[in-house]
């Protein structure tokens, strides 16, 4: 719910909007959250978890290549709402540096690293599978899946575009 | 010189330090930029220009398809310091929000917009060469572009294996 709120309005969604979205008193929320941040980063950390959950069923996919791309699009398309929260989150945290969290400590940081194991694993079946070139490794992938994730918010059908070239340059080599 | 020091440093460049480098006197700088977000705005313009003064010389190229490739991966080289210009830019124009010029009417988007258009003509010139895939047009290549910038902070490696990826999404089709 929280998560809706954040990841539509951003920065500027209030604990008490989210508060009256949960249909929970603001006491309730503050009692769990005592700071904005602490509150954005519960959101952010278990939209990594759903994400990473979700990814997790496709690893006993028939299709590991359907479900490596469909994973990948689904994660770029996701990243608008992320983005927007992470930003929030960042400027909490400026607000009130005293609490800042960053790096390795931080739980958004390690539910990311988590889903991104995922990936991983989800890479190496459809490069087993065949779908995948198999001179590619993780760190460029999710490079391109960051760059993609990046340029998310522009045009649907644009960025579909952009997809199937990235997807057409991670497909196994044809020879001419 | 100023595009040095802001493009290296960041927001956190001063208009003195600006002027030292330059080895004027404040006075002077001030005197061609009353405001900081003027010298920035002049830094990223001319930054643009010289990129798409580059970019044209491309245009004459006898390797149409080594021309699009070198402009696209020299782009991405160069965005960070673009980047870093653009968030003191945004920085500074925050801080005076009455002087702020945004959109169409933004010299450094029309700067921008010029640079565009010469790697639409580069598209245009590898696709005739048939060293690009003729399907694609220049929205969602731009779009590879620009994420590929964002992510250029990335380590210099990781970064190349990803533009592989994106270019040989990029060359012709090859059946199986």
């Amino acid at each position: 719910m929280a998560e809706e709120v954040f990841g539509a309005g951003g920065a500027s969604a209030s604990t008490e909007e989210v508060a009256r979205l949960a249909g929970v008193g603001v006491a309730t929320v503050f009692r769990h959250f005592p700071t904005k941040a602490e509150l954005l980063r519960a959101v952010l950390v278990r939209r990594f978890d759903r994400l990473r959950e979700e990814a997790s069923v496709q690893l006993g996919a028939a299709d590991a290549g359907a479900a490596f791309f469909g994973v990948f699009r689904r994660l770029v398309a996701d990243a608008p709402t992320k983005i927007a929260i992470g930003t929030a989150l960042f400027d909490a945290d400026q607000e009130s540096p005293g609490q800042t969290k960053t790096g390795k400590e931080d739980a958004a940081f390690r539910a990311s690293n988590e889903l991104r194991k995922v990936v991983g694993a989800l890479l190496r079946n459809a490069q087993e599978a065949g779908a995948v070139r198999d001179d590619v490794e993780l760190p460029e992938v999710y490079a391109l899946l960051v760059a993609m994730s990046r340029a998310a918010h522009r045009d649907a059908e644009v960025r579909e575009r952009a997809l199937t070239i990235v997807f057409d340059g991670l497909a196994p080599h044809r020879s001419l």
